[in-house]
């Protein structure tokens, strides 16, 4: 389980959401404003003080350590479980992570201080056994990861089965580009290339395009040319300024240009 | 107006209870526990995000100061408005604040970390003036700050009209004493004498005495005896282990040893 950026109450929002924080086992932070990591120290404390024993995986910006561990200091508290902390930068994209299944790097983002977005990359799937065929062949068990792999099956009498026979297409990889906070930016736009789902963020509407730009944060208008030009399939908006009480003018602007688009919203889940 | 401890998510539960919290002044924090500051550099982050220019003071340990800059300082932040920070110190009870109402001190708390008690004095009024008789003696406007100050009048004839004839009793100076966190500490005692409230913590119920001590804390009858001892007139409990859903045998056992005692709940408020 993974978590993105942890803002004041993230613990409570949790909770809230009845989701079990002993269960995450990374977190990225895109950037130190508060908005983004203010709820971070208490979320290590609350694990720390429910007995955690796992590792946690923190990934951000290098001061991000020493904020916390001046704040675990100060309270002489010596955590029961290991934070492996892993510092980014916001020069080019690098990967952070990756195990059998997936990958996730960082790459920058275009703000007023280092600020990375974060890409979540499902590795491609070996192609699917049909196991009518196994049984039919009579295919010894040993051969089934080369099958799987790509591999050609050859009988006892010579016969040639060639592997689309035996197997059948996996479904695609699936990935997840996050993308908070930043100015409009095209860079991104390779790296997040035909992702399934892009949260890009949307502090500002169209006509406030000169306020996006001085801050270094994207209109609606902007957010989405980038989900058409990266040829995203789903692009999520959100991060909006307090001036907005009314969302809905906002997702109109995002699906004039891109049709696919949601809002981001508390407690708003999306399947990829 | 006054904040003591500021725990996260502080500026929601400011939002949500309608208090202005560009209003607030002074914050004090007792102790580097998380549950006791972590809210702080969000409250200070708010404050300056929607324009705060009037100064804020923030009492609390050294190493606050510390934490609050290196996390101004990653955000690129420089504050709209002057933070003066008060160090504080748990040796010993000193003056944080005075004016002409009032005096707040902190004082030394029992518990893991160095952590104070705050207590609010006012001074005491001025008698007041008893208007009837100002008309009366036609008594000059300018002799009024000496009478309330207790002098007498002497009319033009000679006559001494003593200063009970022409002032009454103001009431009495009211006093706050916060406690938390500590063990029973008995050294408090005389320096909250009398307070017309006391917060205390009362982490744990009588039955965990053990726990209590050990994790620097305190039991209900403890709180309730540092009541009783110090001649409180009213005690409100609080900082209950999670351990507890129902409240209700905290308040009973308190009750048992000081009357009259109340249950500190989110939102509640107490005249004094």
């Amino acid at each position: 389980m993974f978590l993105i950026d942890c803002g004041e109450g993230t613990q409570v929002s949790l909770r809230r959401m009845h989701i079990h924080f002993q269960r995450i086992k990374h977190i990225f932070i895109s950037h130190l404003h508060g908005d983004h990591f203010y709820g971070l120290i208490g979320l290590i404390s609350s694990m720390h003080l429910l007995g955690r024993t796992k590792p946690l995986h923190v990934y951000g910006p290098p001061e991000l350590i020493q904020i916390i561990d001046l704040q675990l200091q100060a309270s002489l508290t010596n955590l029961l479980y290991t934070l492996d902390f892993h510092p980014t930068q916001a020069e080019r994209a690098e990967i952070l992570f990756e195990d059998e299944t997936m990958i996730i790097s960082s790459f920058p983002m275009l703000h007023r201080i280092p600020t990375t977005g974060f890409i979540f990359m499902e590795k491609p799937y070996e192609r699917r056994i049909r196991k009518e065929m196994i049984g039919q062949l009579q295919i010894p068990v040993h051969l089934l990861p080369q099958i799987k792999s790509g591999a050609d099956f050859v009988a006892d009498d010579g016969t040639v089965y060639p592997n689309h026979m035996l197997t059948s297409e996996s479904p695609s990889p699936r990935s997840y580009a996050f993308c908070s906070d930043t100015a409009y930016f095209e860079d991104i736009i390779p790296i997040i290339k035909g992702a399934d789902l892009l949260y890009h963020e949307t502090t500002f509407m169209n006509n406030r395009g000169v306020n996006a730009s001085e801050k270094f944060h994207s209109t609606t208008g902007q957010a989405a040319t980038i989900a058409v030009k990266a040829e995203v399939k789903k692009l999520i908006i959100g991060h909006y300024s307090a001036r907005y009480d009314d969302l809905q003018p906002l997702l109109d602007e995002a699906k004039a240009v891109f049709a696919d688009t949601e809002l981001g919203i508390d407690g708003a889940t999306f399947e990829i």
